[in-house]
């Protein structure tokens, strides 16, 4: 509670709105804890959290279904995290990690349900091919991660209530270079947000309406088969940013300079979750 | 509704009191139908059947993650059963299909979690081991069985409010005469149930408190290592029935006894979803 | 043995050159058969097949990790699949099946091992999402065809000792129609070739070598973002054939008109494995 | 190369007769190395390793599907292990870690064809629900680790050529007293074992022969459900050991005597992979 109500204040100070909270307890043998007690007392916490959130922030709930604990996390998934939301309050919203989901989960699905409850909170971006793999967004299921934006998009259009989305960059850059690595993420998720803004929403709707499941599926296809990347460039160029900001970065030079006025030693990877 | 409500009105000739709605809903490519418009129509057709609902009567729904729908199922989770239950009222509660989950699941959580709810209203009991296998309760993970049941045990001796489980097996009978089948899965399902009645449930307790990991393990471990065969074979037999029912089975001669009389033809195995 | 001699012979009558042997061999629970004397018999069933060869045939055997089994299937992966490969001899090669895996199986990891022992014989195409779906190629992970198919091209590239796969489509078509969903799965696996002949091996043999994983990657991911529809759609057109066979195909009349000579009832849809 | 020629030496001092080798080689996104190439860069480093071993040495390779890599091992499989085994010749052999496999594994089967193919080395001995979790061995899964032993069992009962395993244990001890979890995790294999002797392979290879899949079932269940912690209790007390050992053990008063003894500082967790 102590550390919340710290990082509530260093949050406050740096113009934060939210606070997500992402709890690692668990069990890693049967019968090492209550599996209904230890849920009651992460609730008894987070209501403190929550009744000492500032005026306008919202609290994120973050599941995650196991590591560190290996038999049974207390916040295993979004029914869990969704329990949570709905029990602490209205300003209560469920944030998804990209990464932590069991095997074949249909995420798209998971945040469909989420905004149809008024509780998507918003997102961890990632990409995973095994557990919560924290690669660079869009490196594995890119398909998937257009998927998401689709709902995304479909949410805005809608101006569905209580639509307003968080959204971070959760990932562990430890063979690529950091900041390229943050670069190519974003780029990742413009293409994706791009390609899904690129849906032709009334052809869609009536190939839904009528059930031609071929020109149906074919309508998302189509946007996602569409090369993005001059869009997602030229965007960037009229917004003042670099075309192609990995190598822009590179050019730059920013590396080596801060590099050399650097004191306190060699460069330590960042650790994340 | 034509159909459940035909359901309905059998039920209440057989004399039971609830009626679970699984539904084969959902899409199998991106884009064929409304992840979120699904849902609604869904909970739209529930709305009536729960309006339908005799007197004392619970409905339970029930989830399950894919199949025959290969890319979006429309209940494909706890955690979509448990919008539905919510939604529709006090009446409405969640079943647990056993194979009806993604790899990895750990179902005895999900169980605590709609315990803790209020909202576990039964099980299909079967086992697995890839996917809705519908294979012989306890024959592939026994001991994940014994967890459920120690659920259940806790929440019973608990007197939790709204726990009234209803217990049914859902299994697909394909390489085992299907009577023995059921024979053995009762038999299973008894077993499980003796051990964890079996738990030291103080001990337990207390290993818990002090934080004892491997002697809370152990005390799980030690009710689920019993021999609990005579015990369940002696219950059986002072109830009346066979202590071991299978080898009783065949050695009364029924199933040739019935073949002998039964007339339309050969027989025709059960299918099972 | 009989059915595959006689396999063989309607394959001699119809040009084959080749014959794929998947066998349903397997126990639905532990004890039923010998692991492995079970291998010993399908094996031995084999060596009687692979002696019946015509001359110029392979033989391709085909694994899959369960389904109608449900504990043990005998040729349960591509291990097991290259062990009756290689026991049999030269020409004995494995077949993919896009579905016949566990989950997070690295498919195209799968077929460079089998590239690399001299064993891919070729690939039942599809697509799915949580077992054995069979969807329309590219329609859930269209990444990951591509990088099967890159696979492919730098088998060819480097003319792979052994390298001629046969490629089959193996797919369920019931809620597309089936000439329609065999236009769209031939458009996608054009697509997935033609992206993974967009690369550019120079350059990726480089970053490879220099270790510039960021490069690396994007070499491969500049081909798949690569809108490929056109350059498909015209090398069709040049071989006499449709720019969109989907919709040529709906303009044509063909279903319409062969439905009315068709004799003998409805529409039967085909079954797949 | 030089860090393995020390273990050896190392080994050699210690009185070992085999060297495990597992690699982190593989890469964390697609194009990052060529999938075939970096196979055929371990599998000449094994050569050398090979050539270097001791007479009567065995080279054990070991498989794990990702972790630290994400995106694809080199040796990721039992087939790829497989590959590097018989390539390097017949003093190679696979080592099987519990852990390393993807879900749904069934691992028994995976060691039946190992045994099969004379390739079977060792195990690293651990259990786990999710990744590779390095669990206390059988706190999971009991069952299937009883089918493991069911097979060695098999083996050891034909006297099968090669049959030579290596057993290890491989877990992460960190919310365990390591030590105490040592003590357990015997214990847990003595019982699987035990309890693999007590099957009756008679009846067992008769229900086989008659197809009776009930019985055959059941008699690996019943010796499975049979209580072994008596009889190896009593065969640990025979061979003058504790009859419990963790709380001879916490008896003793051991941890605390060494603990008073050591020197520099408080106590440092052990790692594992």
């Amino acid at each position: 509670m102590a550390h919340h109500l710290q990082v509530i204040a260093v949050g406050q100070a740096l113009g934060a709105e939210a606070i997500t909270v992402w709890l690692a307890d668990g069990s890693s043998y049967p019968g090492q804890m209550s599996l209904r007690k230890s849920f009651d007392r992460v609730l008894d916490c987070l209501r403190d959290v929550y009744a000492a959130l500032p005026a306008g922030w919202r609290l994120f709930t973050e599941h995650k279904p196991y590591e560190p604990a290996f038999y049974a996390t207390v916040v295993q998934d979004w029914g869990t995290s969704l329990l949570l939301a709905q029990t602490l309050g209205e300003r209560a919203q469920c944030l998804v990690d990209l990464g932590h989901h069991l095997p074949n989960t249909n995420i798209e699905l998971v945040v469909a349900r989420l905004l149809g409850a008024g509780k998507l909170g918003g997102f961890h971006f990632n990409d995973s091919k095994y557990g919560d793999d924290d690669l660079t967004a869009g490196s594995i299921k890119p398909y998937g991660l257009f998927l998401i934006f689709h709902e995304l998009v479909l949410a805005e259009r809608e101006r569905l209530a209580g639509f307003r989305p968080a959204y971070m960059i959760d990932q562990s850059h430890n063979i690529k270079d950091p900041v390229e690595d943050l670069l190519q993420t974003v780029d990742q998720l413009q293409l994706a947000y791009a390609k899904a803004q690129l849906v032709d929403h009334a052809a869609l709707a009536a190939y839904q309406e009528s059930g031609d499941v071929l020109l149906a599926e074919r309508t998302l296809k189509d946007a996602f088969e569409t090369d993005a990347r001059p869009l997602v460039a030229e965007a960037r160029r009229r917004a003042g940013a670099a075309l192609d900001p990995v190598l822009a970065f590179r050019a730059s030079g920013y590396r080596a300079r801060v590099a050399a006025q650097r004191t306190g030693g060699g460069y330590v990877p960042p650790q994340s979750l």
